[in-house]
């Protein structure tokens, strides 16, 4: 007998089928009891007469019985005069209770004990967020007329500033671990014009946060032939679009289960410009923050709030950040040199994604290095692309795992990472 | 003027528009001048009348003019008085001559240059290929009900044998680059019974071969619930059919571009065991082979020739390999316990991807960690995943660069790798 999956269930009422998983739950009434059963798919609850012995939690059985349609058991539908096979029988007891509805157990208990804990339902759906998210902002990119690419991760030199960087021993050379596939994104550019990547990033960040990891998924893209940063910004707002999409199409069990409100994405995402964000900012908080070189993180929160309410949405641009806290590579805004030709993209008052236009001129590069006291020679490769010819261009990068994080509202962004990494934590 | 690509230029015969791209390659006559312009779908053919200035290789412009039906122009229309306008113009002429039909220059400049090199139309389709095929395999796994994951790269211990690991400085304490996503994949299995990845994985090949990177892209996936490797090899079976239906259905223009015969995957790709393939390899080589533990490069080769002679196959799976060679989760056959539940897939004489079923019982890990004289504590998150029942199970890795390689009859993997990494090479 070809055994079925939990999700199949109800299309089986009648049959007698065979099921595999893992003891998930039991519980014993006098002359009842009721065995729950987790498989990749979901939960089926088990209905034995009669007593039966003790099965350890977490035991991997195959099942067979027969499917009896019942409003009181979830999905509907029962397995009756259930037998076992056991294939697996566990060391010990669990150290995380799964059978409860909302795991209890401590972040750092759960993240020690992951193999364990993502068993659990709402961890399996996150994971199952996670995956549709991925696939969403590909189908949006692809759409969009992008290549998908893979660029290295082990590089000559620091991106993004050598502050948070990760040395490798490389054969004996000194290496470093891709802050960002920023440089390889705009080399492609010049190749296939519009490209995008889905992979990890390495930041050694010194403190703990919330927010930050020391590895975390990267949603990248870069585009050319762009007007000006507006442009990106709409491939942006495509992007999340496709991601929100992806959501609702691939993981609705997910969202079922985790009773979660999906966002809007307006067609048109509010735009406050920095400046103006400042000032709303000292009306809003009564605090004195123009002339700040960045939005601190309760101001961003304030400003998802300002969105949802005065625009009704959850996300929010803010362009034209002051060009002294943006990378080399940043382009100025014609108009206001002093702030660039760039943005953030907030999701419920947290910094998801930050892109903006490049330079593409040559001599632009040349001359911003210079500006910086940097040298020529570690940027080689990556100057090569500037130096025969590239359009005018920009892009973004979003953090998969901030995404999740506040789309089921995780205080978080351990919450939503598989295996996360960060100043403390190296396993599992 | 809304711009509009290259590859649309047949939907509007008769009609002026407007281009982008590059300077592609440029051929006066006495009375006309041709140029023709590149850009990341194509390469269309202007034509000029009377005298022309020289437009640089590589120059990055905006083209409008009329276009012309024409038998005798690439892709069968060509663009007449056309106007230009020059967006970037490069500092220098090109180091790679780009106008070929071929790329004349040898493997380590065309590496240099990456930035250029790969501007070629062959490189372009090259890079289709690649994002045709990944997408392809996800497909085929999506349909298989495994749901995508993302595990870190960052790792306490070195998963596959510690002689070929990256050391990282991971906040003063010792890290390592992930060989592959193996431990993660099975842990994944208990939670979600199927899954898979594509990402990065990295080994320190001391060795320099047309084959092997330091760096390459994995498509692994692990599935549960199975009943032995030969379950495992019906996975792998769709996974590589989907690879080539993704190239033939989203990468079409690179096939013909590239002239390419496509592979037919056998329904039932064809098997040989270990033990008969060295017999047969001994018939058909004349050399001494039993008793040897793996198989050599030149022996791939002569089983693939022979794989296509006598079953008309680009593909053959090799199974049983000796347990002696393999790694310590590997699961011996239970008819013949020396060899292993095990297998690789040749394409086209190429080994291609490396599989099969996993221990899964807790006492044989231990078992098997004691036997090799390796401790349980680097492998703790690891072997909680089996204390706490896990189902029979099993996967493989399918190395991206190497389908590519041999799909378009490359002799060496570093032709179709994006910024290839070796021993010696790190720049680009």
């Amino acid at each position: 007998m070809q055994r079925i999956h939990i999700s199949r269930l109800p299309e089986h009422i009648g049959e007698r089928v065979r099921l595999a998983g893992w003891i998930h739950a039991q519980r014993k009434l006098s002359r009842v009891s009721f065995v729950v059963l987790r498989d990749g798919t979901g939960l089926a609850q088990l209905v034995l007469e009669g007593t039966v012995a003790e099965l350890a939690p977490e035991a991997v059985v195959e099942v067979v019985g027969e499917v009896v349609a019942s409003e009181q058991a979830p999905g509907g539908v029962e397995l009756h005069d259930p037998s076992f096979s056991v294939l697996a029988t566990p060391a010990e007891a669990p150290p995380i209770e799964l059978r409860r509805p909302l795991l209890k157990e401590q972040l750092p208990t759960i993240l020690d004990h992951a193999a364990v804990a993502l068993r659990h339902p709402r961890e399996q759906a996150k994971l199952a967020l996670a995956a549709a998210t991925l696939a969403g902002y590909r189908d949006a990119l692809d759409g969009l007329g992008s290549t998908e690419i893979q660029t290295p991760k082990i590089v000559a030199s620091a991106t993004e500033g050598g502050a948070n960087v990760f040395a490798i021993d490389y054969f004996g050379r000194d290496a470093y671990l891709a802050q960002s596939p920023q440089f390889y994104k705009q080399i492609m550019v010049g190749v296939l014009e519009r490209v995008y990547e889905t992979g990890p990033v390495f930041r050694a960040e010194p403190h703990e946060t919330a927010r930050h990891l020391a590895e975390y998924v990267s949603l990248d893209a870069e585009v050319g032939f762009i007007d000006d940063h507006r442009t990106v910004m709409g491939f942006a707002r495509e992007a999340v679009a496709g991601m929100v999409e992806g959501v609702r199409t691939r993981a609705a069990a997910a969202v079922a289960l985790l009773e979660l409100g999906l966002p809007e994405v307006p067609d048109e995402i509010p735009i406050v410009h920095f400046a103006d964000a400042q000032a709303l900012l000292e009306r809003l908080t009564g605090e004195t923050v123009v002339g700040e070189p960045d939005l601190a993180p309760a101001h961003e929160r304030a400003l998802g709030k300002w969105a949802l309410r005065e625009h009704g949405s959850d996300f929010l641009f803010v362009e034209g950040y002051p060009m002294a806290k943006r990378p080399f590579y940043t382009h100025p805004d014609p108009a206001r040199p002093k702030f660039s030709a760039s943005f953030d993209m907030l999701f419920r008052g947290l910094e998801l994604s930050t892109g903006g236009q490049r330079l593409h001129r040559y001599e632009d590069y040349l001359e911003a290095l210079a500006a910086r006291g940097l040298s020529t020679q570690p940027f080689e490769g990556y100057l090569e692309a500037f130096c025969f010819g590239m359009p005018p261009h920009g892009g973004f990068a979003i953090g998969l795992e901030r995404f999740v994080a506040r789309l089921v509202g995780a205080a978080n962004v351990r919450e939503t990472t598989l295996f996360p990494r960060d100043r403390d934590r190296l396993e599992p």
